[in-house]
């Protein structure tokens, strides 16, 4: 069986392990205050240029999404997602348990347009009976978002503007963001996103490392106190040098942005092969994940050697399915499926 | 300097490193559902006599409390802990974000008596507003507590009779089990724990482990949906393998047991060297923490080379500190430590 | 101005003051301990024929609907309720804030269908990582809903039925309970409701009293330990008396019935108006509450003496505008509208 | 029987009863946004001469406190209160609800002192791992305090003095803050506790109303928003009026100090009662609780008479009983009462 069904179905990238094992038995204080963290979180702050930046590492997505919105939002306050925002509809109610409502906007492919921020906020504010309402205070956008799409520079640009007017914060979910950065038709370099985001999230987990994500919060506001939030959550790891060790050896080089240069090839040969078999795609993904619209039949036999994951069943008899690549998938993985592919 | 501050200095068992390289290009589903996380459970299944425990896997320990607690409590009910108990004090409030109260109840040493729990509960029933007071539902213990101490067999047995006696769930905070379990006085096996507690945590990130707690649960009614809660509180890592291999090499033999000896041997030699020192002991700990009351001006003179942890300030000059070892600690550091000892 | 904008304009129906009046002086214990509230009680359980009921008192429908709620859940439940349902869009995340989602169904008139209750529950269960997705446990319905239509017998027995098949808890909203009960087209007894809810609430504020809702539990799993839930929640009134002899005088004879078929009599006479001037209603509502749809000229004219609701201002110059009668409204205050209205 | 064991057993005010009465039909817009609580927000704002304050109409103590501590706070602060203090003991968990610990500090009369509030920042700051605990953002005093005690202008000044210096919000419950104006011993006016304390509420529940408290704000940064914070916690009324009226009628002229005037008159007849059957006082309480220490064989029989609270059971067979008297007591109440207890 060889695994497309998601993207962390591998441990880490081997200079990591080595890494790991290199400093195994250096000694260092704990919950993130050693110098392997300090120095990848100045490497971090390196790659967005913003020097004055907070990073922490967390373990895991949604436990980074959790503690970084509930540390923004006061008690009547919401977070802003796409109905099919990773906080909306995949972390068991996370952002609501810790007592915030998460405002879903429509969206096809996951990306919130400007005109939908105004939209809400001039709809709230109107309502006389506002404060009976949820008054939304932070955007969460995912890039790429869960469809693999991305934010053009343009676009990111004037989310954070309509935020601006507003008054919300601009906080984007990065959980493949390497995959985004990596890809042939992305126009944001991070230091776009540091620059016009109030926080965000680089991802770890599904981008080379064992685990974990680096938060980066810009705006100082958001800084205040952001450990004792981290440690209340849960998220302090008590030796977070493992943290620091991964995300070091991620950006000391280029290596976060190669590794997911090679995830996004590989996917964009899927994609080829998908569309030489005649199927239309769901949306336009360049990045690692793939969602074709497969005739049922034919998505059961890939099933018998290849996972995949089902992302909607269609009346029609097809099914859109995402197949995703990462930093670990082998060049002949792919070349195998595309064969199968041919035959089918 | 040479760290005695806490038992999380450094990263990882190297037998556990080289278990993850082995099966790092493993293809695993996420989550916790792969082959090395399924081992995992049965190993410790096997080793609590519990064939039908359910075994969870999460990252640390706060997190760990914070799932456990929040998953057995309806909202009006509180945790019983120790004064100093860890989620009393050191975890920001985690226990109180999930809703809860907790409960503290007065103890020098960290151990909590069957009496207390008995009174507690009465003096609840008995007031005729106790619908205005919170309802203490379970019993949060440390074994070995927050200051190196062991329940007996017998002692542990009574805990567990006026818990049931009263009604309420009984849990135990493993985070250093491996040094209780590995102790010369300890007299409770880990069927013992499996079968007087409702749930208790197997620690790995001090004993051992890179990170990561093992959950087990013995009563059914705190099995129920679990994983939601896991998954809720940000706690299901992804690649869930990270966890479930590291407590596979830990438990496929007596590996956790025998490194866990060594930490306290070397603690035990530590103790010794206060002793002769003919300085007081806070508590007469037999597993890997010592607390031992030291003049400030020594003190500050072991500071210079040996890192360690301030307990309480006393008003005759004197310190009680905190000296940890842990399985990774070497003969050679204690060694010198002795050997400086005898100098001051 | 002759309000017409929601049914608390007034005070409380003076049979209530004068009872307030009588009974001013005499000695109660507090927090509903009181033999007003007990026999309060006792009515309510023989109105609903259900002898065994837990009936609670409480002082408004949010905190009503957040104490019941947050009672039933655990942490990674959730509750579905139609998209314009109360709890989903009115009360300032109040469910959310005691850490649980709404999830939202499509629905027009605010009624939930039987098939979309097992839509969710399939769709749930079978979903590869429903442990990823908040598991819905309750179903919220109002009646009358937010648009005054009405559950008939079959179509509240047939959500019971749905709700039994997939182990969710019913819990109707009844904040206009009144007029639902009074309305010309209802097939409901009280009785009726009291079987197939799990646990409801018949309203008071809206039907004659000066505030307070009267909770009843009929599903024993719901009953244990309401009442610690009540004070932790904020909602146990000190002079918890004064609810009782509220619902007391509202049912110790057919007066919560009478005043509210007099609120659905005047807001037939405004149906028939607003028919007579060829407009059409948004929805063919028997209770208190009418939905014309009018001419926004017109509708402005309208709002120099009476004031209305507004539910939606659509593209073709048109309202949909809200008209509430209640028990205090007056026959002439309704001459008076449908006088002025034939001139418009 | 006649009711010493709490200061809520009767209705209200006879003048508040005619004032409802009389304003029944008057048609008002909900949510306390009518005319009768604008009137009553300007008349308190004179008494505090605090002309821009924020005044807020609330149901009870408990949902108060609740919601002005949940409002003030960010996830990791909590909140400080003496042992005894209502918010530590007696609201089922309320404060924990919203996720904040309730940090207690030792005090035998329910007083905090200035020392104690400067103890505990310092020990915070300087906990080397401070981020691992609950950090203080407010400090919460009862005036009077549970034991009828009453700060001073000099220590309420003290106590504002040390919470600027640390940074903490001061709020004062003032459930029965009319006793505590009222008393022959106080030296404190409104307007002092308005400019000493960032919010603080009046009591109307025990004071005269019906229910009813008036939480005043006079820190900016506490004021932003808190119509949200009651809508959510359930705490706005939709016939705010109800609370408007009723303090309306007790600020209009002195008619709130003169009831409770009276209720501290008759308390200290009692008191001086106990005092001359030669029975301690636990403590010196000027306002209407008085704390007698009682042979239990007598108050046994006092118990066939009169309600009173039980406080503490001592060993030598006495307990520390609670007597109140309120703006309803009556004379002759107390008079028979004495009459009696001379016969024990």
């Amino acid at each position: 069986m060889i695994e497309f069904v998601c993207d962390y179905a591998e441990g880490a990238h081997e200079r990591i392990l080595q890494k790991l094992v290199e400093t195994n038995y250096v000694q260092t204080p704990g919950y993130g205050e050693d110098k392997f963290c300090q120095e990848a979180r100045d490497l971090i702050r390196k790659h967005c240029k913003a020097p004055k930046a907070d990073v922490h590492f967390l373990e895991g997505g949604t436990q980074t999404n959790l503690t970084v919105i509930s540390s923004a939002l006061r008690p009547h306050q919401g977070v802003v997602a796409a109905e099919c925002g990773h906080i909306a509809v995949h972390e068991t109610g996370a952002i609501e348990a810790t007592g915030h409502k998460v405002l879903p906007v429509e969206s096809a492919d996951g990306k919130i347009k400007p005109e939908q921020i105004r939209q809400l906020y001039y709809s709230h504010i109107q309502d006389v009976n506002h404060e009976h309402l949820v008054q939304p205070k932070m955007v969460y956008i995912s890039n790429p978002t869960e469809y693999g799409l991305l934010y053009s520079l343009n676009e990111l640009q004037a989310v954070f503007d309509a935020c601006r007017e507003c008054g919300y914060y601009l906080y984007m979910d990065g959980a493949r963001m390497g995959y985004g950065l990596a890809s042939s038709v992305n126009s944001l370099a991070l230091a776009d996103i540091a620059r016009l985001c109030d926080v965000f999230y680089i991802g770890g987990t599904k981008c080379g490392a064992m685990f974990g994500e680096a938060v980066v919060i810009t705006n100082d506001v958001l800084k205040e106190d952001f450990r004792y939030m981290i440690k209340q959550k849960g998220g302090m790891l008590a030796k977070g040098r493992m943290l620091g060790i991964q995300f070091l050896e991620l950006f000391r080089d280029n290596l976060y942005f190669d590794i997911c240069a090679h995830g996004n090839r590989l996917s964009a040969r899927m994609k080829q092969g998908f569309l030489e078999k005649g199927w239309e795609l769901y949306v336009d993904s360049n990045t690692n994940q793939q969602f074709p619209i497969i005739p049922n039949d034919i998505l059961k036999k890939i099933g018998e050697k290849y996972s995949y994951c089902i992302f909607e069943k269609r009346e029609d008899n097809t099914t859109v399915a995402r197949f995703c690549t990462s930093w670990a998938t082998k060049e002949c993985q792919v070349d195998e499926f595309l064969e199968d592919l041919k035959q089918w």
